[in-house]
């Protein structure tokens, strides 16, 4: 029996949270998208809070949901060789790298234009710990698993600190995410940033509607974590590198 | 072979982690006491800001540091039987419980004292759901694990679930600390809750120490869960339900 033949076999659960884990991620940037389209006025890059709106979609959208997905590929039973499972799992991550860069800009600019200093927060220390540490990790695992020169006793000994660290960088995301939504909701609509809305401790409309996008992202997280640390549903043919030269993977 | 003996072969690098889990926690439970005592003006209870300064003391301590050394008594190799394991690490989580509902009064009290409405921001949410689960889940594995009346295969049923939701409670514990932590700063640092200090954004000594918990609150967690979550680390004996009646378990 393949590999593939025995990921056919995955049982009926896996496929209920990996559906589930789909509509969920789709909520997340729905949720994400009205928040700030509807409740906070739209979008626009000319650093005003409008700007700003483009910092909670594409972050939840890159560090969330693109990169909870590009780790499921990893488990997904496509009838694709290993080679090209990491091709799409480096192209979806290295998307969701660069939206994570344009949605820290809009934050960076944002302060910038209004005077207000960076990286003050605790939610932006952890933001921005989990975009480098990301970003490291991805130029680790090119250089080590995509490129043809690493050696495959490095390989070999990579492979669970890559799993490891991108299990880690997935929790980070989910932290900063959280905080991130809380940070924003006490600073709009508390008064501060021009906003005009009842505050937050009278729980208007948007807020329950964003507190419920944090909960939303909690779930989808929890889902994906799910999936990724049962062992039962790893891919075995995924799990060992082999000495095959790549473009024999590539089939 | 026996187990014992088997745990003690544990490597180096277990030894290591375990150790910086213990200061990490140690430290944690240090900068939180320094914060609220020091910073914020020390402890009461009587509705003011100083009974509210036991809420982060109080949650961190039981949620993150007693919770994670808690989960980590399956792992440590002492030489006693699997049913005192079971028992020491109901009895630290039951402790945890106890100090989680007092934090929990203490900042309950203080908004009730001052007009504050509950359990309206998203990191009450994420902390209200993080206590909830904790009780359940204490409640549940008491019943099938400890109690005699639950047949093995229920046992061996709710294992993996159990050991999941375990997890799964400490991720949300890490994150509505750091939430947590965040919002403290926010509201307190920003003129409100009748503080006179320099705001977050000018990132005054005390928010660069605030915001140093809450890394340490992650990294211990994230070396809590690396120690956990090694396959190779666990103790087989530890590890299967066995149908020996449980007082043959204790000796």
């Amino acid at each position: 029996m393949t590999a593939t033949e025995n990921k056919m076999l995955l049982p009926v659960s896996f496929y209920a949270l990996y559906i589930l884990s789909m509509c969920l991620g789709f909520l997340c940037v729905v949720f994400v998208c009205l928040w700030s389209g509807t409740w906070r006025g739209g979008f626009a890059w000319d650093g005003s809070f409008l700007q700003f709106n483009w910092h909670p979609v594409l972050m939840v959208t890159s560090l969330v949901v693109l990169y909870g997905n590009a780790v499921l590929l990893y488990r997904v039973p496509f009838t694709w060789s290993r080679w090209w499972c990491k091709v799409a799992h480096a192209g979806l991550l290295l998307v969701a790298i660069m939206l994570s860069l344009v949605g820290l800009s809009a934050a960076f600019d944002f302060h910038s234009a209004n005077n207000i200093p960076h990286l003050y927060s605790l939610h932006s220390w952890t933001g921005i710990s989990t975009v480098t540490l990301f970003i490291f990790q991805w130029c680790v695992g090119l250089g080590a698993f995509l490129l043809p020169w690493s050696p495959m006793t490095f390989r070999a000994f990579l492979k669970p600190i890559h799993a490891w660290m991108g299990m880690a960088i997935f929790v980070l995301s989910l932290i900063s995410s959280l905080s991130g939504i809380n940070q924003k909701l006490l600073l709009t609509l508390n008064g501060r940033n021009g906003s005009n809305t009842e505050p937050y401790t009278a729980l208007p409309t948007e807020a329950v509607f964003a507190n419920s996008l944090g909960v939303l992202v909690l779930i989808f997280g929890f889902v994906v974590l799910k999936i990724i640390l049962n062992q039962e549903w790893k891919n075995p043919e995924f799990e060992q590198e082999s000495n095959r030269p790549l473009l024999a993977d590539a089939r």
